[in-house]
């Protein structure tokens, strides 16, 4: 995840970029003089899981910036040509290199001065080993009073953590949202 | 919605690229040979929403490519610097020129062979007027045993409404997915 990060400015020098509503479109985009070309810019899918095994909850400690050494939970961009689901158990492999089977979508997450939408699952793990990818320095369980609070690398891995507890056994429940009033500014002082 | 159309290979003749792996990254991008740009693409999220009033169900009928002329839920692309509900409140209003409240996300669809994922909500009008918008050539109400099944722009517009059906009365319910082993890439026969 990279929340701290915002969309680069700068998408390649070759096109002649100016700032023009393309027509029959209604806001304004970035279209190149010289070929036409029109940057429409989406938000960005994050998918993600918080993954348990025995009660215990899966972290991986960044080894990237942003928020290096920091700990989140497996999560990343999606990609093209997967489905949602996939794409949170490809991260939490790549990052923790675990196997997991995820049973509900915990929550939905939009944090629009990033342009993030944050699918995050929950999982359990169908093999009990696993091992840092090569973006994490660490990837360990941790029981739920263990969790390190104030070393979370973002907003939304706090939000993830306690929207797990408050659904824990519980089958069928709609996913959560941001908590009200909050877009994903600041991490939680303690 | 746009389901029918695979996306553009040519999106702008300035940059000149080529396919490679970017350092640090474990696939193939579009990598600009020039300025060095990466083509990142990551699916885009469509959102939208089954709207009722009165029990009725609010659907507009294309005016644009692709599907012209066929029915569908309002939907379409989520902007930058908004939330998935806002995102769809602002679909139903460009589309059906409608108010609407929200009450649940209903579903989330992923379209891989189109790299979509759709966030369908549930809502209600809030006021009973509503006209179809610049890409609508009608914007109208059906009982749900007059919705035009044949009629309809796109494989999800029927998931959608059916799934709509399944939590009638329902208030705390996890999103549907994919109808089993149904990747959108057809419409059910009739």
């Amino acid at each position: 995840m990279s929340e701290e990060f915002d969309l680069p400015d700068d998408r390649g020098h070759c096109h002649d970029f100016h700032l023009t509503v393309p027509e029959g479109d209604d806001r304004e985009r970035r279209v190149c003089r010289a070929c036409g070309f029109v940057d429409y810019v989406n938000p960005k899918i994050i998918v993600g899981a918080v993954v348990s095994h025995e009660g215990r909850i899966l972290l991986v400690r960044r080894a990237i910036p942003p928020r290096t050494g920091f700990w989140t939970i497996p999560a990343g961009y999606m990609e093209e040509g997967e489905s949602v689901a996939e794409g949170a158990a490809r991260e939490v492999h790549e990052e923790a290199g675990a196997h997991i089977a995820i049973d509900a979508l915990l929550a939905v997450y939009s944090i629009p001065r990033i342009s993030q939408v944050q699918m995050i699952h929950r999982a359990i793990l169908t093999r009990p080993d696993f091992a840092p990818g090569i973006e994490s320095l660490e990837a360990r369980l941790f029981a739920y009073d263990e969790i390190p609070w104030a070393d979370l690398a973002f907003p939304s891995v706090h939000w993830a953590l306690r929207d797990w507890l408050r659904v824990q056994g519980r089958a069928d429940f709609a996913p959560f949202g941001n908590p009200p009033g909050d877009d994903g500014r600041r991490l939680p002082s303690f």
